[in-house]
């Protein structure tokens, strides 16, 4: 049985190597930088499932700004995840429309579906049916390109704005995750404002609605936000601290390197922007 | 909230339209044709949730009879479903490794990672990363192909033979099923067998492991199988009926191009072959 879970982690990991040799691949100490505390959200669940989400602030500053000031608001606490649809989204915010945003809540914030410049700091080896150029920015997101404009992809976990139709951009008060298998489709479309860094599974394993578009028919079908602030709003002792694995280095494009070649006999299908592991990890609370 | 999720839907699903009008894309009564019996293998879960299975009985043939001649054995009754990996893949079969093989089962049938000659009915407009073409087979099929080999595409809720390092291709007693973002990775390096057709949801909700590579460290985490058997075993009564969407049909062929080309304000993003919506329906069972 581990024979053959081993078999679909060699192409699921890196290629085998012996366990105790480091590979090129492998961070080293410096490669893990920190994740400043206000662009962390930590979304509590009821049954006491923390959510953390990091968020792009830099990409879509304005959704970002807007995010902020909702989690300082106390605006989600007891609000809700209130559609799943299968192979989609898992989708949360105020299922009720009735409950008001907060004062500095921006409605419909300019849209930022698009980001700066295709600047990254690692190049995926080819096209990907999405975009001509997709890539790992230093920082540790991904992005694809066009030669023109930029954009965060909607990855697996990425977190997404949603909105009305056009020209609404949505004011980040409703946010949803891709939970299946692709949601690139949205990119360039959709405002994307971070990634679930921790505690995705809790999303991803939801019981699916059959109701149109996925939503909840019933309110008691719903899982309860319990709270949702700011690393840098909670108590110093209870307040979680991350790092991420930065891309520029020669052992991130070893990383990438290794996925796309993987060791024989595996047969190499090719690497998208969306397999590229971006590793975070939790770090000590200061005392 | 209903409008925010229609933007959604308005990309997830085809580009917006009179509901009442027919769309060129939408199928018509000749385009659905019969899934034989012996090519549906119906898996029901604890609790009664059936999970049905499309046979790929063309491209694999050896792997399709083993695992005929094991529901014909009754040998995945009271198995499990034992490993669930966040955003990689749900597994069952036998967890505790002792279960003899039925007699006539081949223990390691000839590799079936690749098929015949790559013949879509429909082709996707371009490379998607993972290979050269892509493409839909008239019988439904996700394929993809670089001029020399083709093979079935993992794609969400399709089903491969787990196996232990090469030369073992499998038997095809342990099958899983991609639940997350992509599995493209394990394209013609395992052996496709079908596509789960109904019941995906009961995989992909299932509560994650957190064990090594998913896999539920006790037993009472495992969800149990009650009952695995071909349609064509079943009493007629009983026997579920399903067509596909043949895809051989100018219907089809503008499903693909309005998924590729979305209507205004949309920003089209691509298609890539996992992401064409390759329907089946359950039809009347005979009395």
């Amino acid at each position: 049985m581990i024979a053959l879970l081993l078999a679909l982690l060699a192409i699921q990991a890196a290629p085998a190597a012996q366990p105790a040799a480091p590979l090129p691949s492998d961070a080293v100490a410096g490669d893990w930088r920190a994740i400043p505390d206000d662009e962390l959200l930590v979304m509590t669940l009821s049954g006491n499932r923390a959510v953390v989400i990091r968020l792009a602030a830099r990409f879509a500053p304005a959704h970002v700004a807007n995010i902020r000031t909702l989690a300082r608001a106390h605006w989600w606490d007891a609000a809700s995840v209130y559609r799943v649809q299968e192979n989609w989204v898992a989708q949360w915010g105020d299922a009720t429309e009735r409950k008001p945003l907060p004062s500095g809540v921006v409605d419909v914030p300019p849209a930022e579906f698009e980001i700066g410049g295709f600047a990254p700091a690692q190049m995926l080896p080819r096209p990907d049916g999405y975009a001509l150029r997709a890539g790992i920015t230093a920082d540790g997101w991904p992005i694809a390109g066009d030669g023109k404009a930029a954009w965060l992809t909607h990855c697996y976990g990425m977190v997404g704005v949603a909105r009305d139709a056009l020209p609404s951009t949505g004011s980040g008060a409703e946010l949803f995750t891709p939970i299946g298998q692709s949601a690139r489709r949205l990119d360039r479309n959709y405002t994307v404002v971070g990634r679930i860094i921790e505690g995705m599974q809790y999303l991803s394993a939801m019981p699916r609605s059959d109701a149109p578009l996925g939503m909840y028919a019933t309110e008691a079908e719903r899982t309860a936000i319990v709270s949702a602030r700011l690393a840098s709003d909670m108590p110093s002792g209870e307040r979680p601290r991350f790092e991420y694995r930065a891309a520029d280095t020669s052992r991130f494009a070893a990383l990438i390197a290794s996925k796309a070649n993987p060791a024989p006999p595996t047969v190499p299908t090719g690497l998208t922007v969306c397999d590229v592991p971006l590793a975070t990890r939790r770090v000590a609370t200061r005392p």
